[in-house]
Order: structure tokens, then C-alpha cells, then sequence
């Protein structure tokens, strides 16, 4: 299974002033995808601990690994300083990162979006990237995405602002998603136990998912009471969905016969 | 300023099936404590890398590292076992968080909520702790919270359910949190901008920051387009609000003047 790691950057994540929503959606993508997120680590626009993140998750034979934030004009958004010294090489300039910043500002100023098109320091920022990288067409916004390669692990380089972060991963990554997970499938299930205690519904969850190691079976809690329900979430991920699919039903039909058995009632199965 | 990491650990929130609000709640709570998030990392289910992760946290001197999740009363909540492991330190059924689980069952079944107060082995899982920590009570939930300290950091242990995360928190955590973080004040305020390109405002805000360093000084683009309005947040803290006020309204006033010269309209300071 293909392993990723996602790192988010930005002291605004830290301060508390924004919810890091990106780091969710693409866990769901690449569970989508049949990836496995082992981590995510939310850090701040600090140079050095950015750097030695990515390395830890470079050392650690990480497939993949997806930053999000710090692609912006302003000094604050360092975080491909900090890759390229990861990744011990150069910034510089690059001439395809540049071609596509212009071409965004030109838009941007046919439109009347921006006075004008030329491109300043500050937008000649987001074309200087680590040497070797490849710059990703952003459909939304300026910044260019990037990919690169250190040692054995693909980092996938996306800007912080959702839209734009969203817009790079479903267009101008795809073909590099498609190499990098290729075909396989991601089965998910949920049944929901009117039962208004986790700990009785607890062994024989722990029964059902000691019988079948390969799915991944939860149940989760939200209340206690007459009429409250838990959800237990089976799932799983492979190459062939008919297989995957009769793994996960086997599953579910065990925790079924061991409810019945205790007379706890199943409201539904998703 | 004391130190701040959180560790939040679940396999549904690496699978993308639950979206980690605690984090930002923490991160919000902590910056408003006076405290200094400097990352936050999301694991899942797992002995050795919850072990690891905490103990990185101790390594770098982290005073207080807060995690969230696994708790519960099932088999793949193991959140405590890898503490203990981290803190070199023994499981054990602890008294004073025995009395807690009991007297809970006990009032759900008072209610009517669980059919039986007895203390089944799931329920008394939630019971033992690592050797020397001490319970929280949990006004919300079965699961008390826990405090222990490993070398010189503060862990605080925090149920993954978001109420019963709060309601320890904000209730049976109060005096620990003021022990550690004692009196501070955190002061931010943000300006709202009429400039559709952060290209543009760029400049200005990095000058502004670079003559403030002791001030967070951050903007953040949405869009482009005109009518966008960009916002910029100044945020600092300190011991005495007034001034760390009077070093916030400093900064505020040199970029309003930056953006006066510039003929960019600031539209509102809150």
C-alpha cells in the first residue's frame, strides 16, 4: 500500500485562527485512492522545522508525502526554502513556474482583476523553486504547485487556500496521482447499533475485528441513552473491488449474527 | 512563553472520516492561555508511533503536550498504553479513577441510560492509567482525562469525543491550566484591506513586519478580483495588556500609513 504523509503549514493553523480542513480532504482523497495517511503534522512557517519534518518522513520510507500552505508572495510563506533544504539543493528561478505566473497575471489583468500584469518581486517569488522540481498549473490561483523527488519519496507541494489546493490535486496532478496509486478501490460501510453504550457494544466489536485483521472496523461514541446510536465503520482498501467488497461484507454479516445473539438492534447499514 | 505541542490520534481521522476540530479548539484555547502552539501532529491507533511522537515532544522540551483520542472503552483505543510506555512507566488500575468510571455507570444507569452500573472488564479499561498519573473527571463522559509528567513536560490526556475533550478542559483541567500557564494576555486585532491582489499588499505588510518583530503579522488572500477584501492579523502575546496593546496598535498604525501612501483603502480594524 502506498504510504503519504501530509504536512500543513502556517502559524495560522497554530494560533488557532484557522481549521485546517485541507489535511482532511485529501486523507479522504488518498483513502479514495486505496493511499494510506500514516500522519499529518501541522507546523508553523518556520524554516528549519519544516525541513526537518519532511526529512523524518523521507528517512522514514514515506511513498508520498503532500505540504500544504506557504506558496504565497509574502515573506511569511517559506515553505519551498524549506523543501530545497530538505532536499539539499538549490532555489532558483524556474522558467516554466515563471511562464505559468505570468500567464496568471495576465489573466488576472485582462480581466481587471490586478492594474497590472508585470510581474514584480513578489509575484516572481512563487516561480523560484528547489532545482529539479516541476511546477503544477493552479486553475485558481497564482501560486504554481510543485513536485519533486528526494531519495525514494514523491513530495506533492500544494498552496494553502483550499480552492487552489483543490484545484491543483483534480487537474494538473491527476496523471501523476494516476502513476503514483494507480487502480484500486476503497470500500467503506457503516452500520448503524441502537445502543445506548460503547462499552457493551465493545467486545463484540473487538470479537468481530479480532476475525477479520485486514478490515478496519470502528465504532465510535458520541452520547449515552435510551435511543442513542453508534456507528461502527468497516473499511477497506484494495486492488479488486469484488474481493474487497465480499471481505468487508463478511465483516459486517459477523457483527450482525453477534448483535442479534445480544439483542441489540442494527438501524442501518450503509 | 511555554511551549505547546498536541498530539491527536485516531485512524478515523487519518482515513478522512472525521474532520480534527479539537486541534483547532486547542490551538485557539492555548494561544488565548498566552501559550506557544508549535505543532501538532495527527497519528493513528498505534502503540509505538503514539510512543515515539509524545516522546520527540519531550526531547525537545515541549513544558505541556496535550493529546486527544483513544480513550474509550474498545480494544483500539490505546491511546494510555502508549504513554505509559513513552514515560517508562507501568499500567495499573488506579483507585481514583475507578471511583470515577464507577460513579458515572452510575448515574447512566441511574438515568436510565445504561442498563447495568456494574463495572464490566471495557468499563474498567478506562481505569487504568500509567503508573503515578492522576485522573481527570469528565463531566461529560465515562473516560476521566489523565495528567502525568514525563521529565520535565506536562501530558494531558483528553478523550477524542469534542464535548467530553471541552468539558474536561474547561472544568476539572482549570487549575492545572492555570498553574501552568499563570496569568497572560493574548491581544489580536485585524485589519481588512481593499486590495483584490496580495501581491500587491505584499510589500507593505513585510515591511510593516520586519520593523515589528516581536508582532504576528499575517495576511491571507481568498481570491482576486476587485471588491476582494484581504485581511490582515497582528496578534502578540505577553504578561501586561497594556503593553502588548500599545506594541499591537504600533504595527496596526504603521501599516495603515504604508497603505495610505499606497492608496489602498482600509475598510475596517476590529
Amino acid at each position: 500500500m502506498v504510504t503519504v504523509e501530509i504536512i500543513a503549514i502556517g502559524n495560522e493553523i497554530l494560533i488557532g485562527d484557522v481549521l485546517d480542513t485541507n489535511t482532511h480532504w485529501l486523507c479522504q482523497q488518498i483513502t479514495g485512492l486505496g493511499g494510506h495517511v500514516r500522519r499529518a503534522t501541522l507546523v508553523r512557517d518556520d524554516v528549519p522545522v519544516i525541513a526537518e519534518v519532511l526529512r523524518q518522513a523521507v528517512a522514514r520510507g514515506t511513498d508520498v508525502v503532500f505540504t500544504t500552505g506557504g506558496l504565497g508572495p509574502t515573506a511569511d510563506d517559506m515553505t519551498l526554502q524549506a523543501i530545497a533544504q530538505a532536499a539539499s539543493v538549490p532555489l532558483e528561478e524556474q522558467a516554466e513556474a515563471l511562464r505559468l505566473v505570468q500567464e496568471k497575471y495576465e489573466e488576472l489583468a485582462a480581466k481587471g482583476y490586478v492594474a497590472q500584469a508585470a510581474l514584480t518581486p513578489e509575484r516572481r517569488k512563487m516561480a523560484i523553486l528547489p532545482r529539479g522540481a516541476q511546477a503544477l498549473h493552479n486553475p485558481v490561483g497564482a501560486a504554481p504547485g510543485v513536485l519533486l523527488t528526494i531519495e525514494e519519496t514523491t513530495v506533492i507541494v500544494l498552496p494553502g487556500v483550499p480552492p487552489e489546493m483543490k484545484g491543483i490535486f483534480t487537474t494538473s496532478l491527476q496523471p501523476a496521482l494516476q502513476a503514483l496509486f494507480g487502480e484500486s478501490v476503497f470500500v467503506e460501510r457503516v452500520m448503524i447499533v441502537e445502543c445506548g453504550d460503547e462499552s457493551v457494544l465493545a467486545p463484540l466489536v473487538n470479537r468481530v475485528a479480532a476475525a477479520h485483521p485486514e478490515v478496519y472496523v470502528k465504532s465510535r461514541a458520541k452520547a449515552y441513552g435510551p435511543g442513542v446510536r453508534l456507528k461502527v465503520t468497516f473499511s477497506l482498501s484494495g486492488r479488486e473491488r469484488a474481493q474487497v467488497e465480499g471481505v468487508v461484507a463478511r465483516a459486517l454479516g459477523d457483527l450482525q449474527t453477534a448483535l442479534d445473539e445480544a439483542q441489540i438492534a442494527v438501524v442501518s447499514v450503509e
